[in-house]
C-alpha cells in the first residue's frame, strides 16, 4: 500500500472511518437476517459474513497490533472470518460461510460496534493514528472493496430464487449511459508513457510501482459497449461461430450452454428482461452491457474487428483523455492484461502482504469501476482482477483497435 | 395408504391434526430464522422448508381437492414446496432448498397458520371430515416423519458450525440403555410367518399387503449395540481390516478415511467426544451407538461373528416378543434386506402414489424408531430406508445370527 | 463353492481345463495386440487383462498353494493381474488396467502357455486332480464368467471408435427369437417351494444353500421381450413419461437424455440400427431387447402393466416349465431382487471367499444366461448382479404379473 | 507464420521434409504397437495420433488445397486426426484418442508412406514448391512441435505403467549441466529494447511481431536450476511453507499432496530416483531440475530470494548473451509471463490460423528448449506456452532478480 492521502488529517481519518463503516450498514438496511445468510456459490459470500471479516481486519491487522491490545470481542471470530491469511492461521472453509447461522446478525452487528468504539477511541490519540493511519486506509478501502462484493454477491443469491427479490427499487445497472453510433474511437499515440501508482494517494501495492512502457499507437472506444451493440452481436449468432471465441471460451460457451450475458431472461413471447437488483427489469438497451466474461467480451470485440485494450493502454488514455465517457461508474473494463506483478513490485511486509500478490495467477485485470462501487473507490491505477470465466461482476467492456 | 384408525373419529381427528401440527413448532422453538434456513448438504433440507413443505402437503393434496378449494395461498409455494411430486409439477431444486431467504420464516408461519385455519374448518364438517380422514391421517403420519427429518437435519446443519450449537440441553441420542453383557440373544424358530400391515390402523403403502414369508430358525439380539461395544470393533482395528467390510463399504472407508461414526470427535488427549443436539458431549459408553451407516453395521456384525437381521425376521421378532430391549426410541436398526415392494404391492393412486414406490431401489430397509421419531410414529411394520452409505440419521444396529 | 461334477474325474478334468482355456484364445482370434489394450471405460476391462487374470487365478489359487510350488512367472503379475483379492495383497488400479502395454500380448499369450503346461502337469497326478478338483472348477468357471465379460466389454471399446469395427461378421445378439403377440404368460401357483443350488454338480457359493421360500401364486412371461415391444414403449413416450420410471431411474433418463438402450443408433432418415459385435446393423425386430438396465426394465414393465419377477419365481419357474422360451442363451434377464446372501449363506474360506459376498449390496440380480455365454456356464440357480444403471451387459427382461 | 528460411529452395525443401518425417519414425523405433497406443490422461495423446495427425496435417493444408487434389487416403481421418481446427470440421474426442486401436499402427504408417510420396511429387514441382513452401515449412515446424510431445506423452504413459518401461537406455533429460555455486547472474541494463521474431527466417505468427518494449534493468541467472538446488528447497520445507506459493499453487500443492517434482519416487532406505525416458534411475543432481510446474518454479524463486523472468527479459538476454549456459537444449524456462498476443498480433488467415491464437487464455509463457526438442526447432523468440499447473513438459528455470 503506498500513499495515505490528505484526507487521512487528525479529524479526517476518524470521519473517513465512521462514513465508510456506515456505508455498509446502508447497504444491508431493509434485508433480513435470513436475506444476510445467503450463499449461492462458493465465490460468493453472505452479507453477514463481508459485515463481519471487514470489522475483522480491523480487529486483527489494526487493534490486535496495538502495543497493549483489547482482549478478542469473541476467540472464534479469529477463524471464523479469516478470509485467506495464511499469515494469521486458520481459516473457515470458504464454501461453508453460508452455514452460520451462529453468530447471529444482531450478534455481527453488535461486533461491528464494538470494533467501531475502539477504533474511534484510538483514532481519537493523535500519535496512534499517525502510526495507524496507512493500516486504517488500507482497512477502509478494503471494507470499500466488499461494499461492492455485497451487491455483486447479493445479486446472484437472489437471482437464486424463483420469486426474484429486489433489493431496491432501482436498478443501478440499469442506467442509461451515452450509445452514440457508429461505435467512436479516439486516436492515442503511445510512446514512451509512464503507468502504476505513484505515492502521492492511497493505492494497493499491486498497484505500483509507477514504471514506463512502451505503447504502440492505439485507438480506445469512447463508451463502453452497450446492450443494444451487445444484442446486435447475440443477433448475428456471436454465441454459436467457434472462430469468434478463444479456445477455452468455446469450451466454455458449449459446457453452459451459454447464450447472453449471465442474468439475461428470454422468453419467447417478451422483449428481452435481466435479472437487477431491483428484481426482474425489462433490459435497458442503452445501458453498458454488463454480467459478461472475458470470453464473451473477447469474442464481442473479434466480432466487432477489434480487440480488447491493454491494461497500459486503458491507464494510459484515462489519465490523458478523462472525458472519456464511462470510464467510472459504469461497468468494470476487462482488458486483455493478466493479473501480473509489474517491475520492481514488492509486496507489503507481513500478513497483509497476502493481500494481493498471491493471487498474480490465471486472471485478467479489468479497469473502471461499476455502478457498484462506492463513491471514492475509483482510480485510474486501480487494478481489480478475476478468473477469464467469471461473470457475476459488474463487468463490461470498452473496445480498442490498432489504427 | 391402509387404515385409519379409531381415533379419526369426530373431534379425533381435529385434535391429532392441532397435536401433530403444534409439535413443529415446538422443535423449532428457541431456533432463529437463519437456523432455520441451513442446508448444509443436498440430503438435509432447512427446517423452514421443512415446515413449508407439511403444509404444502395438506394445501395439495386435501384442500386443492376439494369440490370448491380455496384459493391458493401463493401460487408460487405449490413449486417452492413440492420435494418429489412429479405428478404435481415443477419442483424448486432440492440442492437450492437453502438458498430461499424469501419467503421468510415469518411468512411460513403465517402460512402454515392460515391452512391450519383452513383445516380445521374442514375438519369441523362431519361429511368431509369422513370423505378426507383417510388423506389428512396420511399428511399427519407425513408431518411426523418430517418431525424426525427436522431433528436429523438440523444436528447435521449445526456440526458444520465451529461454534458447535446445542438445540437443547439434553442430548436425546445419548440416553443410557440396557447394555447387559455379554451380547445376548433370544431364539426363534420361523417357520411360515406373516408380515406387513393389515388394515387394522394406519399404514403407508409400503407396509403392506400382509403376506407370508419362510424362515428359518434364528436369533435375534436382545438389545441395540452400545458405544462401548462399537468402541471395541475400533480397537480392535476394524476400519483397517478390509475382510470386514463390504467391498463398496470398504471403498467408502477409503475415500472418507472414515474411523468412527459420524459425529464422533477425537483428540490425543482426552476421553471421546460426540457432537450431539445439546453440542459436544463426552459420549455415554452405555448409549447405542447411532449415526453408522449400513457399511459400518455391516461389518461390526461380520466382527462379531453374527449378521445383519433381515426386515422379516425383525418384523417377526417384534410382533412375537415385544419386551425385546430398544425395539423402539433408541436407533433405527439396519436390515439386510433391500427396500423392494412385497407381493401384491400397489402405490396410492394419483401423485400421492408416489410417496414411497419409486424410491424402492438402491436403499436398504431400517427397522424400529430412534430417540427422535415423534411419539405414535412406531410401529412393527414401519419400513424406514436409506442408502447403504447414509450416516446422519438416527441409526445403529441389532446383531442377528444363525442357531 | 459347492459340488464338483462328475466330469471332474481323471482325465474329464484336464480336457475341460484345456477345453475351456482354449475357448478364451478363440475369443481373441483376429483381434490385434492394439484391440486386445483397449479400456472404454473403468468397469470394462483390456481382453489382455482378462486373458491375463484368468491366467493368475490358476497361478495363485492353484499352483502357488501346492505343497512344492512352481517359482512364480513374473512376480510383478502378481500385482498386476489380482482384480479385487484383497487377501492376495495390492492391486494394479482397474481404471488403469488399459495403461499396460507391457506386458505385451505376445508375453500374456506366453504366460498363458507356461500356467497351462504347469496346470497339465499337475492334472496328470490323480492325487493331486482329486484334491485340487474344487479349486480348478472354480478357475475353470471364472474362466467361463469373463468370455463373456471379454465379448461385453469389447463391444463397448469398438463401440468407441467411429468406424466402429466388428469383431466377427455375425451379430450373436441379433438371433430371431419367438415373438408371438400379444405377450403370453404362463401361470405358477406358487406355495412353499426350494430354490438355490445343492451340492449335486458345480455352483459358486452364492447360488447356496437351497432354501425354502414362499411364493404367491404368479405368472411369468413365455419370452423375453423383443425389439419390437421394445420399440412401442418408446413410441409411445416411454423415456419421456416420468411416472413409469423409478425416482433414481428418472434421474439416469435426464442425466444421460437416454431415449434408447445403449448401442441403438438413430438418425432421421432410416431405419432403426444397433451396433453389434458385427459391426452396425438393422435392427432385427424379433430379437430380444438387449443392453438396458433395470431402470428400462422396471418402467417397460411397468408401461405394460407388469412387473419384474423376482428371482425365486425365476428360479422356480425355470425348474418347473424348463420350456419357457428363452430362458437360458438370449439374453440375462433382469429381476427385481437384490443381491442379498441367502438364509444360512456362508462364503468360502481363504482369498476365494471375496469371490461372490462382498458384492453384496447396491447390486440387482439377473437371472438365465446371454448369446455371449459360453456353453456350459447356464444353470437355473446361476446368479449374475449388476448395479441399477448398468446398460452394457447383454441384459433385458421377461415380464411378470399377479393373477 | 513468418519467413521461409534460405533452406527452403529447390531441393532444401524436400530434403527437409524427408529428414524431418523420418525422425518421427526413428523416435517409435523399438516401441510396440500397443506402447504407440497408450493414453494416460487427456493431455497426452497416443503416439500413433501424433503420427497420424502430423501427415493430416500435410494432407489438409496442403494436398487437399492443391487445384486439383489427390483423392483423400481415408475419409474417415479427416476426423479421426483433426486436433482442434474447428474450420476443418468436426473432430474425434481428445480424452478418446487411445480408443482407436483401428487404424492399426501399420495402417499408419502406411498413411505417412503414402502422403510422403504425394507430398514429395508436388514438391519435385518448382512452380508448386514456391509456392507452398510456407505451409510445407509450417508442417515440418509442426510436426517437431509434435516430436517433442511424443517424447513428453510417452514419458508420462510410461510412467503409469508399475513395470516402468524404458524408451532407450540413455536418459537425455538426467544429463550432468554446468552447476556452479552459489547461483551466478548476469547483468542487464535493459532500456528501450526490440524483441519478437522478424521474417529472415521461419516463426510461428506468435512471436510477431517485431515490437518494442521497454525493460527496467534486471538479471538473469547463467544457468538453469538444477537437481541439487531444489533439493535443498524440498529440505528446507518449500512444499510445506505457504509463504512461497502463489495462493492457486498452494491449493495445487494440498490438492495433489505435492512434495517434489513429477516422476520423481522417494523411499525411506536409498537415495532419491526418479522415472527417466531410461526407466528408473537414480537422480542426477547436476542435472536442471525437470517437471516442475509454474507454481512450484515461482515458489521456488521466492524461496530463493529472486523472481521468474518476464518472457522480454528472458529474449532479450538470449539475443544479446548467447553464451548463458542451458538456454536451449536442457529445460523449458517457465517465465512469469502470460500467453497474450504481441501488439499488432494477427493471426493467419484459414483454419491455419488457430494455430495459436485461440490459445492465447490461461497460459504461461516457456522459453529455450528442451533436451527433447529436435535440432533446429529452437530460437530465441520462439514461445511455448502451457497451463500454470501443467508438470509433465520437459520444464525449469532460470532465475532472475532486480539490481
Amino acid at each position: 500500500m503506498n500513499g495515505t492521502s490528505s484526507q487521512t488529517t487528525a479529524s479526517g481519518l476518524a470521519l473517513d472511518y465512521a462514513r465508510v463503516r456506515a456505508y455498509s450498514l446502508e447497504l444491508v438496511r431493509g434485508l433480513s437476517a435470513e436475506d444476510c445468510q445467503l450463499q449461492s456459490m462458493n465465490d460468493a459470500s453472505p452479507l453477514k459474513w463481508h459485515l463481519a471479516h471487514t470489522t475483522w481486519f480491523f480487529e486483527t491487522f489494526v487493534l490486535a497490533a496495538l502495543p497493549e491490545p483489547p482482549p478478542a470481542i469473541d476467540p472464534a471470530y479469529k477463524v471464523l472470518f479469516n478470509s485467506y491469511y495464511v499469515g494469521i492461521g486458520e481459516r473457515h472453509q470458504r464454501a461453508e460461510r453460508g452455514l452460520l447461522s451462529r453468530p447471529t446478525l444482531e450478534e455481527v452487528l453488535h461486533y461491528r460496534q464494538r470494533i467501531d468504539q475502539l477504533m474511534q477511541q484510538v483514532l481519537s490519540d493523535a500519535s496512534q493514528r499517525h502510526s495507524l493511519a496507512a493500516l486504517v486506509t488500507l482497512g477502509l478501502q478494503h471494507e470499500q472493496q466488499h461494499q461492492e462484493l455485497m451487491l455483486t454477491d447479493l445479486k446472484h443469491h437472489f437471482s437464486c430464487n424463483p420469486l426474484m427479490p429486489a433489493w431496491r427499487t432501482n436498478a443501478p445497472e440499469q442506467r442509461s449511459a451515452i450509445a452514440t453510433e457508429p461505435y467512436p474511437y479516439r486516436e492515442f499515440t503511445g510512446g514512451l508513457c509512464e503507468i502504476g501508482a505513484s505515492d502521492a494517494s492511497f493505492s494497493y501495492d499491486n498497484e505500483g510501482p509507477c514504471h514506463r512502457v512502451w505503447l504502440e499507437p492505439f485507438l480506445l472506444g469512447e463508451r463502453n459497449v452497450s446492450n443494444a451493440d451487445y444484442m446486435a452481436f447475440i443477433a448475428d449468432g456471436g454465441y454459436q461461430r467457434p472462430e469468434l471465441w478463444l479456445s477455452d471460451g468455446w469450451d466454455w460457451v458449449n459446457q453452459r450452454q451459454a447464450r447472453a450475458p449471465l442474468y439475461w431472461q428470454q422468453t419467447a413471447d417478451e422483449p428481452r428482461h435481466a435479472f437487477t437488483l431491483a428484481g426482474r427489469q425489462a433490459l435497458n438497451l442503452e445501458a453498458p452491457v454488463c454480467h459478461i466474461n472475458l470470453y464473451e467480451a473477447d469474442a464481442y470485440a473479434r466480432w466487432a474487428g477489434a480487440r480488447l485494450p491493454t491494461e497500459a493502454e486503458w491507464e494510459h488514455a484515462a489519465c490523458n483523455a478523462p472525458d472519456l465517457a464511462g470510464l467510472f461508474g459504469e461497468v468494470w473494463q476487462w482488458t486483455n492484461s493478466a493479473y501480473l506483478p509489474y517491475p520492481g513490485y514488492q509486496p507489503a511486509a507481513g500478513a497483509v502482504g497476502e493481500y494481493n500478490g498471491k493471487f498474480m495467477t490465471n486472471q485478467m485485470v479489468l479497469r473502471g469501476s461499476s455502478c457498484a462501487t462506492p463513491q471514492g473507490h475509483s482510480r485510474p491505477s486501480y487494478r481489480n482482477f478475476f478468473p477469464a470465466a467469471a461473470q457475476w461482476q459488474f463487468s463490461g467492456l470498452r473496445l480498442a483497435r490498432n489504427p
